[in-house]
């Protein structure tokens, strides 16, 4: 498969899988204007804090070669109104603001505005090297947690279509299959957007892993028949510490985790963690369209109009019910996490 | 609204709201085939616990008529045929079963072919009554555990269309809003087949009554901010310990409750209650097909051609899960359910 974010051979343009058309049609996308690239963040068809996070490094280096200006106090003025728009999108996800600041830092320690887009293809093009890398270190530290015939819960999508290359919650996965190990999945669909149907039953089934769909309310059910040995997660935002902000459902499923005594890992990449928030009250949490749970996907308005309708995209996680986090540094508990970052 | 299962005028058809079409369409349909029956109920154009039990026994009334013969043993021979298919329909629902067995013994007492008609017609309606009487008296009962401006979470539809007026689960809130109390209902949409989203909303939002729906996975996240004060669903069956056989996603949502410590009732008549069942292991849980998941209702296939799918229709909640039963004689909890029934 080709990767999920990537700049067009060019490098003139961001390049992505539009997962909305997933898993009927793969359709990869080509954008340069600030508004298509605001609309494939918010619509997802780009998706998953690392992947934002790359698309919007990517996005920036493409958009500021046709700043016009030459003098750099206006270039860096310009990539600013830039930047903030594009973090202003999804407020949950920190990798996309770490991503952005990345980018508008190197652009200030550039000479010119010429160097400065140098700069910039080079740093956005690391920070997407960074991101394969980190995944997989991180696959190949969860695959330890997996052993031959077990069965893994997964929440929404966290693989290669979250990240750019092998993604972080199912890294392991893909990493312990190399390893011959035969592992079972079960992926819950992840209402509203369907997130594990279409896109994490997708992957693993192009990729030739055992995966089974559940609907999100069918989690206790698997775990009281003791088909699940563990459950693995990724994250939109770590606090200081520990507490996850990831897909709503999250927190649920931790609890489930909590009742039934099953390992839960939380999946993700350094730049997942905020030291800047202390706990997980602070993640400020994304509300999203009520369309999206009464007609998106629908043949017909599932719901009557005008139905109030509650639908946060995240929930959070307490650092108590995390067994662990799987890091590209390898895996550590909520303690020893800010030793870490 | 008008009663969710009836007898035609003329008492010749089962007449029913076809649920599938709701929220969109209020479509009343008569029917008369055993073959329009069965479908009607394995395709939930009839569904809940009680409404399939008045369902049945209306429906074998109508289809008594329609026995080509005067002779009482091949009467009732043809009689038990047409009832054993209509068990087979749904497995779980133990008022299917219950309903059916009431109609069959009542057949046997006639003296004629004539006289079983009039006694199945007359047992049909009574059943029908029954259970109006029940659902009303479960709300009347339940209406005490809900206060002024209080936080109901529901999951499935246990409202009047479960029914044949007033519900089970819902009865309580009913009852609570005519009694001036303003009660605010979160509506677990409930996948795969959206009973939620499509009629606890649709009834809920018909009688006014402040209902906000929400993704199943949602429900930690509600729990989590506070706004929940206590949980209310139906049973499709429960055994002589109390446990309660009841739409996936049910035994989830206790353990959350439990976490949360929000109490956990079920609400249902005695006729759902299985003493001959000793606990939830021995309840049959019906697995349907998994097109429901990843195709029904949707424009476009949602998960990969061929993807393997887990789709039970009901979990169980365990007793000790459960604060206490809200039943036609009143409020009980588990250790006493028994002698009650």
């Amino acid at each position: 498969m080709i990767d999920t974010v990537a700049f067009s051979g060019d490098y003139t343009k961001l390049r992505i899988i539009d997962q909305t058309q997933l898993p009927n049609a793969l359709v990869v996308r080509e954008l340069m204007a600030i508004e298509e690239i605001e609309r494939a963040i918010k619509t997802l068809q780009v998706r998953g804090a690392p992947a934002i996070g790359v698309a919007a490094a990517i996005g920036l280096s493409v958009l500021a070669r046709r700043i016009q200006t030459d003098e750099m106090p206006a270039f860096l003025r310009e990539l600013r109104v830039l930047a903030a728009r594009l973090v202003a999108v999804r407020p949950t996800a920190v990798n996309l603001a770490w991503a952005v600041r990345q980018m508008t830092q190197t652009a200030e320690t550039a000479q010119n505005t010429r160097d400065a887009l140098a700069r910039l293809r080079e740093k956005a093009e690391q920070i997407r090297q960074d991101d394969i890398a980190a995944c997989k270190r991180i696959g190949e530290a969860g695959s330890r947690l997996l052993f031959d015939d077990c069965g893994v819960l997964t929440h929404c999508n966290a693989g290669r279509l979250a990240a750019v290359r092998y993604g972080t919650a199912l890294a392991p996965i893909y990493a312990a299959a190399e390893q011959g190990k035969r592992i079972r999945v079960f992926a819950d669909e992840t209402r509203p957007l369907l997130q594990g149907a279409r896109l994490t039953a997708y992957e693993l089934h192009e990729a030739g892993i055992d995966v089974t769909l559940a609907c999100d309310n069918m989690a206790a059910s698997l775990m009281a028949q003791g088909k699940i040995d563990l459950v693995l997660i990724g994250a939109d935002r770590i606090a200081a510490n520990g507490d996850a902000a990831n897909k709503t459902g999250s927190l649920g499923l931790s609890i489930l985790a909590k009742h039934f005594d099953v390992p839960f890992y939380v999946c993700a990449p350094l730049s997942t963690f905020d030291a800047d928030v202390a706990n997980g009250a602070q993640i400020p949490i994304e509300q999203r369209d009520p369309a999206e749970i009464t007609a998106a996907f629908f043949k017909e308005p599932i719901a009557p109009a005008g139905i109030l309708v509650y639908n946060p995209a995240f929930d959070v996680v307490p650092h108590t019910h995390i067994t662990a986090f799987v890091t590209e540094r390898g895996i550590c508990d909520a303690a020893n996490l800010k030793n870490l970052v």
